[in-house]
């Protein structure tokens, strides 16, 4: 079975309203960075940029009020909300760090169709079909702690799914189907940390399967999660 | 910023009960297969099966009460609950895949403790101090399928702490403490699968602090969980 390696996309710099992600990332990697089968991951925080999701706001709460579509629960400075796209997740995405002062960076409409954008492009401008992942930091139930996970996906299924499948005993493996869209954005995390200014990551080797995947189907419908 | 590597430590045999894991896994990689600063990830079946933590038992139902400390929801065959580690996942981990028929794996007694163990003796072996991560597959509230997180680790933070830092625009990072035991679980996943046989993988590069950590300290208290 083959490596995966998850290099830093490095030297993108500060992104503005209507700048080209596609372009600023192949800027940064050279023509030939990209492979077929690669997945290049990319911060929310610089999707957001590139579309113009950062408001003149200061209160976060009232933001984060604004943008949920449901609140969960409520403690302290933080509500735990879903949002329109079905997200759980902290202040309904709603982010002060690494925008300027008295703005606040809210979650791109559609993150799926950021990402088929992105993917899009980078397969014109290099002829590389990759996948492309924007992730976000969430953190989650029952553990402490963040990590990164998928919050629009464009070129890969994000599950391996081994329903129906056997192991070498002859027993079905059930009830086991992976996101690996949110293992890669995690893994991409890695190289990516929080304040170095690294926005984007490669990841080469992943093995997800080529497919018309969308991180909308990663999002438990209600009526089937048993936590909300 | 370094690049992320993860290979499948491949060609370790089916595991019996007392064998020495981190023998198997020198064996398989080579004596100088380790570096300080790696990250060798392994499975919960293989760690479980090790320290005989398979059981003579079908009813999958009744082992996972029996393993629980408090059940937080049934639905049709299978059970959430939270384990006597504080771990909160299906079936109390109990699970008959890959392993023999009318036998079921249970979860390590004290993952933290297995971890330990391991990488005393991985340094014993090879003379390089490495970190162990014990993974183990668990689903999650309001997300469709499974990732790989850490329930045994030792010998790195399991968190990179932001807090208190600031961003290129002066803000405090507040509240991103990013659990990296959790992503490197994930990450080694992708490598790992499940029906493959491969049930180790090697991490370099993540950058994970050197420290005593525990898996345990990853376990949300319950007086300070929002959704239990």
């Amino acid at each position: 079975m083959t490596e995966v390696r998850i290099a830093p996309i490095s030297g993108i710099p500060e992104v503005a309203p209507g700048d080209d992600l596609a372009e600023l990332i192949v800027a940064a990697l050279g023509e030939n960075g990209l492979l077929a089968g690669d997945v290049v991951v990319i911060a929310q925080k610089v999707v957001s940029k590139a579309e113009a999701r950062v408001v003149d706001a200061t209160d976060r709460l009232a933001t984060a009020h604004s943008e949920s579509a449901r609140v969960l629960r409520r403690t302290g400075e933080m509500i735990i909300s879903e949002t329109r796209h079905g997200f759980v997740c902290a202040n309904a995405g709603v982010d002060q760090s690494n925008v300027e002062r008295g703005r606040l960076a809210l979650l791109p409409l559609d993150p799926d169709a950021s990402a088929r954008r992105v993917r899009a492009r980078l397969a014109h401008l290099t002829g590389a079909e990759v996948a492309v992942i924007v992730a976000d930091t969430f953190g989650r139930a029952w553990r402490i702690g963040q990590t990164n996970v998928a919050i629009g996906v464009a070129g890969i299924d994000p599950f391996v799914d081994y329903r129906g499948q056997t192991d070498a005993f002859g027993h079905e493996l059930r009830a086991t189907r992976i996101c690996i869209a949110d293992e890669i954005a995690g893994a991409a995390e890695m190289v990516m940390g929080k304040s170095g200014g690294v926005c984007a990551a490669l990841v080469r080797g992943a093995g997800a399967r080529v497919a018309r995947g969308a991180a909308a189907d990663i999002v438990r419908p209600r009526s089937e999660d048993l936590f909300r």
